[in-house]
């Protein structure tokens, strides 16, 4: 079968073109934020000279994605507690915390979310090392913020987020990296992702097609991680609601068997990520308990052949190390969602009802 | 109309009757907590002389989604900052945190959960004071934990939990309380939403199935709480998802904007809990940008009238302080499942695939 709209993959204009253009575009994003590592090793100074040791996360969407992503880089680097913060607990409720010995990020693609901006202005009264990441240092999150530190993503005009979101990824792994005195090693192993990007990406594009139309009217979906790649299966979910209008929840391998299991049915598809890291076996685990329960099976990761019985499988290349693996985990939930919302005849690039810059409160 | 259904609200045996038994149940389990309270008075003196200050919080399915509420309990009475903690960091990759000026809170109804179980071990190894809540204290995790709180919700013979929830909500206020010295003003506020429940659930179980029945077959739903109100949102998402197989996802009322909004039409219902507290504001413009998408909306919580145009309005009992209005909103989502899950002949008692007790890592 040869998938209709692979022709369109070819275009520059046109439905979706932006979307996938930027997708492309992550393996130089990527060795452009390394242009500034010197910025991350003396933030991460900072953080370290101020013991700011507990890491609070703020941001919305794909932003709040890569935070669940950050409490695995500051754990495993640093060893530091790093959550995604209640911004409404400080800036709705108006409760002071002591945030003395806190480091908080707001992560900001735009630099104009506005509870993000309000709550960073807050936690550095509070007595927190305040640093912002943003791809717009010309913004009022730079403003505030005590320090900032640049995406590079270069400008992102499809609606949908890719490139910020992989460049926040390396970004917060970057910093964790530089405290715990490994940023110059970690610099190196990002330079090896943007090197696998730059081959898995075109590959992945040519035969994306065929896994994804099948899909094209499913309603709803599982994507399943556990530890770092939890962040991915959040992101993949996001890209599937916003640009394919599919109800697509993140789930967690465990919580699976707490409850969700018993909503499936084989056209319930289930989505698992498959990385090369100790939670493996809880993911193959819930792998056998959805396909138990009659659901289709897609497998990605770079251990997707681990998953018995998935009818699809995207494996991605393996990271010099586990941390690494979510930046291109991401890939093939970009890819797919490109590809299933020009099967429908969406656009990715303009999702209805969505704007760039989202200035909900 | 008359719900074809509502007759069996009055069988003792049959689906569904274990769950709707046990939703009734709940202003006597909350009453019976409360004989406990010194338990937690010494908890929380605990706490405070080893200035155990971050609550970390662990627990999957409904314990996980009242960890969210403790979040709010924790930042708004003793103003200390409490965490959904990472399983995975701990016992998967076996990383090795320092938790001194750490309280550990292990949550699980059957004291049983394998990974919980196992990071509180760690957890009081690495330095934290290790408290276990469980409604079983001959249990390994009260083994484990240095200190045990009863959950004294009686036999929760229903797989899909309601009073083991709402018994932990109020445990974990209750501590919270205590630990700000708010005690017996917090055990007071329960009796009163004990009185409260006692009246609204056996009033609402007469007019939910009206409300419940036009969503017999609906697919996919968001519920949207923000604040202290998103473990509600969490807990009625589970219990659509396993007891009536819909494709439910909590989100904050500020991230439906920044990308799921866009996934929404007239077959895609959203649940808004719209209570009297400072996010009001938020929720009711998430419910308008909802709303501007075609989406059917169920409004509930104390300011359920506060929506405009939801075309399903259950509005709860206003309780003495905002913190408490999660124990009266999650009752409209139990009983809605109730009726939903008995109109499609699905047992809430022991949906699919599930077991009470779940062992799964």
């Amino acid at each position: 079968m040869s998938p209709p709209d692979l022709a369109l993959a070819e275009t520059r204009s046109g439905p979706g073109a932006r979307f996938l253009a930027e997708i492309k575009e992550q393996p130089q994003a990527l060795l452009d934020l390394l242009q500034h590592r010197n910025d991350f090793e003396r933030v991460a100074a900072t953080m370290r000279d101020r013991s700011a040791s507990l890491v609070r996360l703020v941001g919305h969407g794909s932003s709040d994605n890569a935070a669940s992503y950050a409490v695995y880089a500051f754990g495993l680097e640093p060893r530091w507690t790093a959550l995604r913060d209640s911004i409404t607990l400080t800036v709705y409720y108006g409760t002071k915390l002591d945030m003395r010995g806190s480091t908080v990020l707001g992560l900001s693609q735009s630099g104009r979310t506005p509870d993000v901006i309000d709550y960073v202005e807050r936690a550095r009264k509070a007595g927190a090392f305040t640093v912002g990441l943003t791809n717009e240092l010309d913004s009022p999150l730079a403003d505030v913020a005590e320090a900032v530190l640049p995406l590079t993503a270069g400008a992102e005009r499809a609606v949908a987020a890719t490139k910020t979101y992989l460049n926040t990824l390396a970004a917060l792994g970057l910093l964790a990296a530089a405290v715990a005195g490994h940023g110059a090693r970690f610099e190196e192993s990002l330079r090896g992702v943007a090197d696998q990007l730059d081959t898995f990406i075109p590959t992945l594009e040519q035969t994306i097609g065929t896994v994804a139309m099948p899909f094209t009217y499913t309603g709803r979906m599982f994507v399943v991680g556990r530890g770092a790649e939890f962040s991915t299966a959040r992101e993949i979910s996001l890209k599937l609601l916003e640009t394919c209008r599919i109800a697509a929840e993140p789930i967690t391998a465990t919580d699976l068997a707490h409850g969700p299991v018993a909503a499936l049915d084989p056209l319930f598809p289930v989505w698992l990520i498959a990385s090369a890291d100790k939670t493996l076996r809880a993911v193959v685990e819930a792998a056998a308990r959805a396909r138990g329960a009659g659901a289709t099976l897609i497998a990605s990761g770079s251990r997707a052949t681990a998953i018995k019985g998935a009818e699809y499988v995207l494996p991605t290349p393996e990271p010099a190390s586990p941390l690494l693996a979510p930046l291109l985990s991401i890939v093939p939930g970009q890819l797919f969602a490109w590809a299933v919302a020009r099967a429908k005849g969406l656009d990715p690039d303009a999702p209805r009802g969505l704007t760039k810059v989202t200035l909900a409160k």
